[in-house]
């Protein structure tokens, strides 16, 4: 007997949202570790309103240009994320762009800020590094001692420090396109506003997750901008856009469904068997002090207000529960209902020992989209 | 595009076993409520040796028999289950056999278990009332003040007291065949010994459930046993063996397979994709003072030592997690598979409106299907 993988998959969706996973939690403070291991257990993302944020220095420093460069250090070079269109990390017209990477002095970044036209920005400024930026040797390690060190409720409920703390800080115009991460994720506002739309794991099969090439923005001489193509060393991970070494093209795995356009919105909704919503996800904004959790696997998208800051901690997410186990039998339907490219390892196909010349290209490409894929999953907000 | 189910599910079984699912964690000592919430969360049965069992006044009363009677009354009657082979509830040639029940004081419950003759027992005697019979007005409330009132670090992480407290008494000879709860368990083995052997809900899926009919073990008046029918008020849920309220006859779900039979083995580990082990399912056998947590939904197996007393405490399990969802499916995808009989409520098949007058039959067979589930899944531990 066979399974109808779209009919399974959609009642699914539907089972979820019936028992009230489709859910944000609001809380007035800060939870008990226990009120947040059980959100971490349920995976319900979780708003905060009204916590000690309030306290932390960073609510006073960060907001105070002067102060933040102070303290950041005039002399001290950061990685600015920019693009024509503010969109860092997505995938237009069946590429995957990075953003072009410029190492700015502080002041400089606060300068390329003002200078954006808010109707015809032509290159949009983002700090957006998110690799533990605010620690060890990293660009705003100087401004770790404005936040805490870890979030004490989250630290205790899951028994261990976060992996990576991150500042984050840009234009208006700046969008992160859909994505998940592997981690649990606390997120929290010093200045500005966020807005997260949130697509939980039950239904994030349903955003065509597919291998792309990709390529670089690159501005020209003339101030407008290219792509250049993006090759991989595939042993040590390590980019260029060199041709000349021939290595082959970088490929990143990535949503390419954004259910929030209009043209997209049908599809999604078909898939989930939402057709009644016009929105059928959660949106939630943050503003100045509020704190979010949002629980690994969801798929997310970004937007801010002008002149937003935050500061992120992403904690390490345990595969040992029954929600990975979930996730991954969803992909596999997914895939066999062509919602999705198959995840390598998910379906065992690749475990074929019997052809083992073969092998040799398949093991090749797999890494490469791996890679890239593992690239941009770990330390992605 | 269609899919294998019998693939999935195997691909799924190797998956959890692979993230270490299939394990029992071990406890010296209570667990924090923050280790038990994540015990809970991650569905992982557990072990905990020497917590503070030791201290409970059951320890020495329930052990001491003459002390017991005066505890619960010489001339209080309580619920007995007595069969002619230990097997109270379970599929014997195609139909769930009820125990016979007796009414008997508990020196008299005492007596019956002396006269069974260890090779031959003829009738076997177990007290397995579990509906909260240490609370209330139930047989053995008078037992409820040897034993705490709730598992603390239990009620903290769950945030709410047991459901349901049950004293657990009999044979030797008597077992309880694979089943799984809706609830969260914590069994504790006052005297004697328990051993249960433990199925995940990855894998319970294999176990055949399907739905039989009715019939309860009825002694002779020449001592030896016969089965009556058993026929159960739609409404009510009553049951009867007089045929004459014509009634429809009792319907009862319950696992068919049991793999620690050699006949049941090969199609249970080819079902789950493990051919290469003896016995693919967690066996542990509790002692004197030892406390297991047996989470919701992993089907067991339960046999004793002579003279066992068991207290189990059964707290609300929370279908709001990933657990359920993938409990759900992993069902629908084993129906499909011709691995178990399906659930009503699942695929989403019964909701056909536009055969208006089947309907009546249908949902009359429905409701007595799910009227003995329910009735058979609602405390039984």
């Amino acid at each position: 007997m066979t399974t109808d993988p779209k009919e399974v998959l959609r009642i699914h969706s539907q089972t979820f949202r019936s028992f009230g996973g489709h859910t944000l939690a609001s809380f007035e403070g800060s939870p008990s570790p226990l009120a947040f291991a059980k959100l971490v257990a349920e995976n319900r993302p979780a708003l905060f309103r009204n916590s000690n944020v309030e306290d932390w220095p960073a609510m006073e420093s960060f907001g105070n240009r002067s102060q933040l460069v102070d303290l950041i250090g005039s002399d001290r070079n950061v990685k600015v994320a920019v693009t024509p269109n503010g969109l860092a990390d997505a995938v237009i017209d069946g590429t995957f762009v990075l953003p072009h990477e410029e190492s700015l002095s502080i002041n400089e970044f606060f300068d390329r800020l003002d200078a954006e036209d808010p109707s015809n920005p032509q290159a949009v400024h983002y700090i957006q590094s998110q690799n533990n930026n605010m620690r060890g040797d990293g660009d705003f390690a100087k401004l770790f001692e404005q936040v805490p060190e870890h979030i004490d409720f989250a630290t205790e409920a899951l028994g261990a420090m976060p992996d990576a703390v991150n500042f984050w800080c840009g234009s208006r115009h700046a969008v992160t396109s859909f994505h998940k991460d592997h981690y649990e994720n606390i997120y929290i506002v010093i200045t500005g506003s966020k807005t997260f739309t949130l697509i939980p794991p039950s239904e994030s099969w349903a955003l065509e997750e597919r291998t792309f090439p990709t390529s670089k923005y690159t501005p020209t001489e003339t101030r407008s901008w290219t792509q250049e193509v993006v090759y991989m060393d595939p042993k040590t991970y390590d980019t260029t856009t060199d041709a000349s070494q021939s290595h082959p093209r970088m490929m990143t795995r990535w949503c390419s469904l954004d259910p929030t356009r209009d043209e997209d919105l049908e599809t999604f909704t078909d898939r989930i068997g939402f057709t009644a919503y016009k929105s059928p996800f959660l949106t939630v904004t943050l503003e100045r002090g509020d704190m979010l959790y949002l629980p690994a696997l969801w798929a997310h998208k970004v937007e801010q207000g002008s002149g937003t800051i935050a500061v992120n901690y992403w904690y390490d997410f345990s595969f040992g529960g029954s929600l990975y186990l979930l996730h991954r039998m969803l992909r596999g339907l997914a895939a066999d209902a062509g919602y999705m490219e198959r995840d390598e390892d998910i379906d065992g196909d690749d475990d074929d020992d019997d052809c083992e010349e073969e092998d040799v290209d398949v093991d090749e490409e797999t890494l490469l989209v791996q890679a890239g894929y593992t690239n941009h999953t770990i330390f992605r907000g």
